[in-house]
This record gives C-alpha cells, sequence and structure tokens, in this order.
C-alpha cells in the first residue's frame, strides 16, 4: 500500500505544467533567421510522457515539422523574446517547469525590414544576448520545480552541473550534440540527469521510450521535493 | 496535328532536368546555423509537375520537413558549398536547370567547431558570399536551359528583370515574400513569370496547381528556345 501510494499510476495527477520546446528562430531580415538544430522531438515526446503522467501540460513551442500531441494548451511562437513573454504570462501558475527548448542565446541586433541585398563580399552581424528564461523563471519566488537541458558538445556533464547550481535549478537533463551519437535532428538519445545531490543514466533509446523514463524521474524527484521532510 | 505536335501530352519526354529546392544551412557552430524560410514546398511540387511533363528530373535538396516524390536521382544537401558540389558536378548532364532553392547568399566565415559559450553581452559574426550557383551555370558553354527564381519584399519585377538580365537566364519567376499574402511557408503562391521578350502572371494558388501551371510555361518556352528559327 504504501508503495502504490508513493508510486500511483498517475504520480502527477493534475498537477500543472509549463513546458518549453523546440528551437527559436531570431529574424535577420524577412527571409534570413538565425537558428538551430533542435528538432522538438524531444519536448513533444516528453509533453505527451508527462500528460500519461497525470499533469495539465500548456506547451510553448518554437517552429517545428511537428503535431502536437494533445495536450492542456499549445502555444506557438517563433523567437526567443515572444517564448520569454508567453513563459512569464504562465510561469506564476504552474507547479513545475521543463525547459527542453533551445532557446536562441543571441539575436541580431536590427533585422532589416526588407531582404538585405548581396551588395557585399563580406557582412557583419551583429548580435545581442536574448534573457534566460530558465533562470527567470527559476528565480521567481515561489519558483515551480523546474529542469533544465543542456546539449553541450564538450564536457557534458561538467557544463550542466555548473547550470544546475548556477541557475538554481531543481533537475537537469544533459546530453551530448554535435557528435556521431548527438541528440538534435535523431531519432534516439541518451540522458544524464542530474540534482542536488545526486544523478541517473538514461542510457540511449528511441525519444519516446527516453521521454517516459525521464517523465518518470521528474516525478519521483517532484513528489520527493513536496513531500513533508522527515 | 501541329497543335498536338506542338502540346503533346508529355513535351519534356526524356529532357534531363536539373532541379535545386529547399533553404540550405550555413553552420554557425555544430548547433546553430544561419537559415531561410524556404520550405521547399514549390520546388518539390515543381519537380514532380515536370516528371509528370516526361522529364527526368534530378532533385538537390536543402534540409525541409517534405518527403520526395518519385525522382530519377534525390540528392540531400546543407549548406550552399554543398549544393553548389553537387549541382556543377552534373551541370554538363542536363537540358535544363531550375533552381527553386533559396541559397544562403553568405556563410559565417569560421564556423566554430564546439558550441559557442554565451559569455559575451554581445557577439559579431562575420560572414562572407557563397558562389552563384544560378549564375555560374547559366555563364556554362554550352548552357541547360536556366530557370531562375527571385523572393523579394519591394520591387518584385524589378530585381527579378535584372536578375534575369545580369545572369543570363533563359526565364525567372518571381514571388513577393514577407507580407501577408508572401510565398514562403505558405501553401498557396502567385508568380510573375519574366524572359526575355515576354511576360506572364500565374495568379494566387494552391502550390501543386501554379506547379503544373509553370511546368507546362517551361516546358513551352523550352520548346520554343530549341524550335529551329523561321
Amino acid at each position: 500500500e504504501i508503495a502504490a501510494a508513493l508510486h500511483p499510476a498517475r504520480p502527477l495527477d493534475g498537477a500543472r505544467v509549463l513546458l518549453t520546446a523546440g528551437p527559436t528562430r531570431e529574424p535577420l531580415d524577412p527571409v534570413r533567421y538565425l537558428g538551430n538544430r533542435s528538432s522538438g522531438r524531444m519536448g513533444y515526446a516528453l509533453a505527451e510522457a508527462l500528460t500519461a503522467l497525470g499533469a495539465r501540460v500548456t506547451l510553448v513551442s518554437g517552429p517545428t515539422a511537428l503535431t502536437p500531441p494533445p495536450l492542456e494548451q499549445v502555444v506557438q511562437v517563433e523567437t526567443a523574446l515572444q517564448m520569454h513573454a508567453e513563459v512569464i504570462a504562465r510561469a506564476a501558475a504552474c507547479e513545475l517547469f521543463v525547459a527542453t527548448a533551445a532557446v536562441a542565446d543571441y539575436r541580431p541586433v536590427a533585422p532589416a525590414e526588407t531582404k538585405i541585398k548581396k551588395e557585399h563580399a563580406a557582412l557583419e552581424i551583429r548580435l545581442e544576448r536574448n534573457p534566460d528564461i530558465l533562470a527567470e523563471v527559476a528565480a521567481h519566488r515561489p519558483a515551480p520545480f523546474t529542469v533544465g537541458f543542456a546539449a553541450e558538445t564538450e564536457r557534458v556533464e561538467h557544463y550542466a552541473r555548473g547550470k544546475l547550481v548556477d541557475k538554481g535549478l531543481d533537475m537537469i537533463a544533459a546530453n551530448r550534440v554535435g557528435g556521431p551519437r548527438g541528440g538534435f535532428e535523431r531519432e534516439e538519445n541518451a540522458l544524464t540527469v542530474l540534482w542536488s545531490d545526486g544523478q541517473r543514466e538514461l542510457p540511449m533509446m528511441a525519444k519516446p521510450r527516453l521521454a517516459r523514463a525521464l517523465a518518470e524521474l521528474i516525478a519521483e524527484r517532484y513528489l520527493e521535493h513536496h513531500a513533508p521532510s522527515s
């Protein structure tokens, strides 16, 4: 009975989850943009897996080629600034915030209003920092249970542990990208999941299965976090 | 009989067509890239429509979310330099070259080998020109019958007529992008098709139908071009 209470079939029953997914696009002009290789697949699969555990998921998604699963709400955005606005407007009303989106760190300072002509042999684009959505939500008081993602090409665990501490996250899921077994644009992936006093390896598997394993781990840590301390 | 000979059901029977489609992606680092909003839809539809007119179509495609129709050959590329190499290798063996791809005019000078960290409040990206694939093919002797595309945000016909002349094309299909009725990322489109001594308007319609109308116009101009002058 105790085991059943600790591991119910719907451990996140009714919990409101705000989840970001996909890349963002930062316009240079009406046709060109700065993008990244996130397909959104892991985020969409995780939104579905969290819903299966009973959560009410609101998805804020950058541009992807995917059809969203049936969720509480789906909000489509394009830029980091748009994603920031939609997330901040909803952050106070969620118990969990799961940031799978690959938000552009930088945006062009002044997007051109008409298509840039190719008159010059060289061109310089000036970029400025976008807001850090994840750090901002984690710094909110009261903060939701925050889960971040780290996609790194090198020293994956080192950078991920740094991000967990610096941004004050509750959990971070890290993966290697850019290599032959990297995470973006692929059907399968592996994750190292870290929290303040522990970590777990989720080995290489298909993204939907990996998403279910991660959703269960998120639920486990979230319930632990909210359990009255003994 | 003359009409039937001038307008056979398969006017391009056996003609070898080399067709580019989609955007290109120019890497900044292993996860970030410079991209554009071409979906590839118009190019893929045109490849299919030209095949229906009897042509043997080789498609060189940048990254899209589309499944290619059954064609003679499909070559997937990512960058403008890759598209350039694949096209130049095949240009001498085609009778028609149709360039629908939105090839990036510029690429980052030196893509980073590992993910750029967001240490700085601002960043500058230096870009250099990519080769002009279309102009290069049109300048080849003997040149195939070359059809270009122009996607413009303003003065559409002016820029398209300039491109036709400057690059020595046989035809150019121009459309307005970036506006509410613009061509990228939409299911329908309109084209203004120009050649040295004429032009035709193809009004707003679904892209597959527009592609069939354009394919017929290409066949008409191509056969006219190859007909013995009277």
